[in-house]
This record gives structure tokens, sequence and C-alpha cells, in this order.
């Protein structure tokens, strides 16, 4: 049996985005700045899949820019809003539990002359919204929280501070680092008082390589990429047509019949929370259940090397995830956990496990019975 | 008949492109920066593509950086090397016939202080070596020379102009926009002085949405896109592994008998000039023959207006362009036209002929055969 149960690193497309991308590739293959109809038909696909956006985030098509992914959206954000409001100030908040791709834009505004805040987390992962208030000082210009916490699902709470600021600090740009929770979580960005929106398309289903960032309408941000002018200049480059087309697709799928597939989700992972929760010396992270993303479950293997069960896992043909590995190539613990407060003993022991349209309470089952087959044979080798 | 002459917009991907291009979404689609063997078979992809490449380039696998295509690699190797070499000074010199993906980025570096110097070019379209030297100053850091001209076809004399820099001043950073030029020269950046060079994936019939930078070792260069550390930091973000994988079965591809290829391109290219020449009231611009560029013919029809001809070929299946499809959003005359010297009343009525491997000399007569048919008939209309 394979159990693939590293979703949350990325996803299998989904056949249908195979078959459209198949498809653009081959018979629509045009440039969508091309004045004939090939250009034509290639721009259709990336209005439709910015419609079917926008009819989930209930905004217009003007406001997705497409970008090569997560990353680059979550740069365009920082380093876009930093060049277009030089004059608002020179101050950031953010957490001490975010992607690289938005610490390490961060240290570079910093290495600019910014000052950025690191709000730390309580042991559930979530940021307090009085602490958030109290770092606002007259020079911050961009506040950035991630919806849902990539190692352990932690999930914040992204109405209360957009509320909060719409409200008191209508001024300071508020960016939602989405990208684990577009698909999970349905998110009308202006209910929520969020001006910008991170998208990965790999972590929905959909293809490698393309994201989006939702820009509310007026936010003053310069694009980061220049050019040919594509995507009204915000977003320069031939657009990647197929990428477009199979993330509208995707994103309209994982949104079709939602609240069975999240049913589904939480299924699996309370399932697999349960099952580790009766193990011996294991502790699962963070909330659980509806408190909790529902396609994140990370735990700690008392006396366990992480690295070691995942190759052991591996073996057996289950793929899961030691620390997050987007952040692989950073050596050292993960922020998150330290962030949360997980004992040294097991910052070293963690594994997450993470769930996609694909996986199935079998594969949950399998996964559990290798687990209480492995984990004591492994203490019992550390030991020797 | 349908003839698609529009090969320097974008190109219609190769068949094994395709496939390798859903093997890897299907079957090998784990993350790169995954520790367990789905991360490791998708990383073999980007290495075995980086390995293609340099086999072409003659370079080392950590001198390529796979961008999001050929404009983020144009923004990457300016704004990187402006961030970097901060202290080697201020000027920059380019052409006055660049793709907008060098101008625009030169245009940003203009606002963030930077002077730039745009070379005018002959009636051939080049660029003299001589004025180039005597545009450098003492705050040079940054030259950016096109190798073919994207409306036209001209080539520059990039060895002359490397070989120049790498003697009298090795200081200076030489980049080149090889994107209309990757697969259809022999290009070893080492052996023509070149330090940095920009190829997209789909001008090749490669993926569009993917593309590489070319960065000789030791060069000082900035990351523009920060993040989980990926490329050994130099471009963050889950690397878009279907994309590489491609590119790099398409680079191999292009270069596989590639003499025969490049043969066959430039007897389409003669017959179309010739077709072309023979009729009244059309200039062919520029050079023709091996003294320009195999896949790309521009020529103004005296009294058509380009985009009626464009239009009306259109429905005959001929797809062609006027002007740079990837600057289509900036309306206005070329630059490059007007570059070149191109008279005033052929401005507006030029269109570009660009082929690509799946052309045949049976589409050109095709093309020929309806331009007779309309040029008059659309001249006599607008006289009308």
């Amino acid at each position: 049996m394979e159990a693939y149960l590293d979703n949350a690193a990325t996803t299998r497309v989904f056949p249908e985005v195979r078959e459209m991308m198949v498809h653009v590739m081959e018979e629509d293959f045009g440039n969508p700045s091309s004045k004939h109809t090939k250009g034509i038909t290639a721009e259709n696909y990336i209005k439709e899949a910015k419609e079917t956006i926008c009819t989930q985030l209930k905004c217009k098509p003007k406001e997705i820019i497409f970008t090569s992914g997560g990353t680059e959206s979550n740069n365009m954000a920082f380093i876009g809003t930093a060049i277009a409001n030089r004059r608002a100030g020179k101050h950031v908040i953010t957490t001490r539990i975010e992607h690289a791709s938005v610490h390490e834009p961060m240290a570079y505004l910093e290495e600019m002359g910014y000052d950025v805040t690191y709000l730390p987390v309580d042991s559930t992962g979530r940021v307090s919204v009085e602490e958030l208030e109290n770092a606002i000082r007259e020079d911050t210009f961009l506040i950035s929280i991630m919806y849902v916490n990539n190692e352990v699902g932690s999930v914040q709470p992204i109405e209360q501070i957009g509320q909060m600021l719409k409200k008191k600090h209508p001024q300071i740009l508020f960016h939602v680092d989405a990208i684990q929770a577009f698909g999970k979580y349905k998110i009308v960005p202006k209910k929520l008082g969020v001006d910008m929106m991170s998208v990965s398309g790999h972590k929905i289903h959909g293809p490698k390589g393309i994201g989006f960032l939702y820009i509310k309408e007026g936010t003053k941000i310069s694009p980061i990429i220049f050019g040919g002018g594509q995507q009204k200049g915000m977003r320069s480059g031939t657009e990647n047509v197929p990428g477009c087309a199979g993330l509208g697709l995707a994103a309209k799928m994982v949104y079709t019949d939602h609240d069975a597939k999240i049913d589904k989700l939480y299924a699996i992972k309370d399932r697999m929370v349960k099952g580790l929760q009766a193990m011996d010396g294991v502790t699962v992270h963070g909330l659980t259940g509806r408190d909790s993303a529902p396609q994140i479950v990370a735990a700690g293997f008392e006396g366990v090397r992480a690295e070691v069960l995942l190759h052991a896992l591996e073996d057996k043909g289950i793929y899961v995830s030691s620390g997050s590995a987007c952040s692989s190539n950073h050596p050292g613990v993960s922020g998150t956990l330290k962030g949360i407060g997980v004992k040294d003993s097991l910052l070293d022991s963690t594994l997450r496990f993470s769930f996609g349209a694909f996986n199935t309470e079998e594969e949950v089952d399998y996964c559990l019975d290798v687990l209480k087959e492995l984990v004591p044979m492994l203490r019992r080798y550390r030991r020797a």
C-alpha cells in the first residue's frame, strides 16, 4: 500500500486539471498578447480562471494577479507595497511562525532599513489580537499574518484582526498568507478586512509554478517584475496560460461540494489524531478537530529521530514530512514548533502528516499500523 | 490550411515535452524539498534539466537558475546585480531596441537613481562595438545587449562585445537577453565573454511559465525573490518541476540535429523573404539570410494597415504578429522599427512572420499566395 501524506508540501494534480493543461499546451497554445484568435483564446483561459477565483473570493477580476506561486505572491505583497508606500512608514508586523516565503522577504526589508516586529504565538499557535494591536506604531504600514500555519495547522484569528484594523487603523495594509488555507476555508477577503492575500496552485491539486495575489482595489502597490505590461502592468511576462487554467479549474474543484470535502478531510484527520493519541509517548501538537486546519497533523514521537522515522515510513510506502518541506533547505529546528512551546526533546522528533483529496481512511489506518510497529522498534534501536 | 507563423510570440510544446510534463504531474509530483523519495525523484528532474542545459552552454549546474520565464530572468539580472553591486557604480548601458522585459526594468532602475544609456542601432539593427566602448564610464557596472532582436531578427555582435569587455573592462557585468537566440544558435557564454544570459521555455517549444538565467560563477548578484532557500537561495519558491523538466527536454530536442533544424528554418525563411521581395510595395526589414536570425522575417506592406492585414490573414488560418506580441499592451509604434530607420509610412504597416519546428515550406507558399490575393485588395479598399 502507498500513502502520500505530505499534501502540505505539494499535491498531485487533479486528472481534470492535467487534461485541461494538456489541451491548452497542445491546441490553445497562443500568447495572450497576440492579436489573433489564438491569442484571444489563450486570454480567455486566463479570464475564465480569474472569474472562477473571483466567484470564490467575491472579488473583481482586476483584484487577482497571477504569479509564479505563493512565494512570489508573498514577495510581491511586501516588496511591492514597500516600494509604493515609502512615505507611509517603515514598520511592519508579522509573527514568529510565518513560512520562509514571508520571513525571508521580511529580512530583506530589514536590510533595506525597515523595522519588523515578529509577534509570538501561544501554545495553540495563535497570535493575540490585543498584542498585535499594542505592537502597532504610527509608522506601521503593513501587517502580514498567515491564515493556516503550514507546520502545525493552527488557524489565526484573521477576521478579528481584519475587523480591528479596518475599524481602528484603516490606513495599514493587511496581508494574509493563505497558501495552506485557500481551498480549505471559504474566504471572502473583503468580509475579513484583508487587503492582500497569497495563494499557491500546487497546494490544491493544481499546477506547480502558478499562484495568485489578491490585491484589493485601490491598494497602493508596485509591481516587482517589469516588462511587457501583462496583467495591466502589475506582473509582466507572458502568462503561464496552462498554469492559470489549471489553477482556475483546481480552485473550482476544491470548492465544489466543499462542505463534504472538508468533512472528509476532518474525518481523516480525526482518525489520525485519535490513533496517534492512543500511542505511548506520542504528542499531537496544537489544537485538533475543527479548531485546527483540516489537512495538517503534527506529532512528536518521544525517543525517535524524525528523519529516521520518516525514512522508515518511506520504506513502507508512506510519505510524510519532518518540519516543513518548503524550508528544509534551512537546517535547524522549526520556528513554529519552538514558537508554540514544543518541548526540546520533541523538536527533532516531530513529523507532519498532511492530507489531500486523494487520501482515504484506509491509508490512515495503514499509517497508524506501521507507526505502531516502527516506533517501539526505533526506540529500542536508539537505546541500543 | 492553417499556418501558425507567430513562433517568436510563443510556440506549441513538443509532444514529447507535453508527455514528460504529464508524467511528472501525475507520477513524480513530489516537492523537491521533501526528504523522501518522492522529493528526490522530483529533484532529479531538475538536476537532469540543468545537466542538459549545461551540456549546451558548457557551464556548471550551479550557474543555472530556473525562473518563471524570460521576463523574470531579465529582471533578476538587472535588479539582482543592482542590489549586489551598489558600490560598483550606477551606470548601465543597453540599446534602444531591447524587449520590454529589458527596457522596463531599466526604467525602474532609472527611478531608483541609476543612469541608463540607450545605444542607437544602424539600419541593419546592430549596435556599434565602438560606440558601446565610447559609452562606457567609470561607474558603468552593467551592460545588457540582446542576442537576437524579437521584431526584425537582427543579430548583435555579442562575441565582439564580450571579448572587448573581458579584455578592457573585466569588472563590468555583461548580460545577454538570449530569449530569441537560445535554440537557434550554439551559445557558450564563457567563450562569448557573457556573465549572465536569459532564456525562456515557451520560445523553444517548451512550457510557458519557465525559463532560466545563466549566471557565471562568481558574479555578484542578489536574489529578487526570497523564501525557502530553493536553488541555493538564489530563487526561492517550490520549483516548477514539470516546467523545469519540460524546458530541459525542449532544450535537448532543439539542439539535436541542430544544423539540419537550422538549415530547415533558413530554407523556410529564405522562401518567405524571396516571395515577399517579389511582391509590389513590400519591404523586408533588416538583413536576410545567414546575416539574420533563422526564425524571424519582418516586412512592411505599403498602403496596408498591419492590423487589418493581420486579421485578414487570420481569416485564412494564418497567424502572424504586428510588431511584437510581447509588448502589444504598450500602444504606439515599435522602438525597433523606428530604431532601424523604417520609414514612417511602413511603421504601422509591418507584420512579423516567425517560424518554428512545426512549420513547412508548404505553409510559406500558402501564406504568400494569400498575401498576393489580400494585399492588393486591401490597398484598393483603403483607397476607396
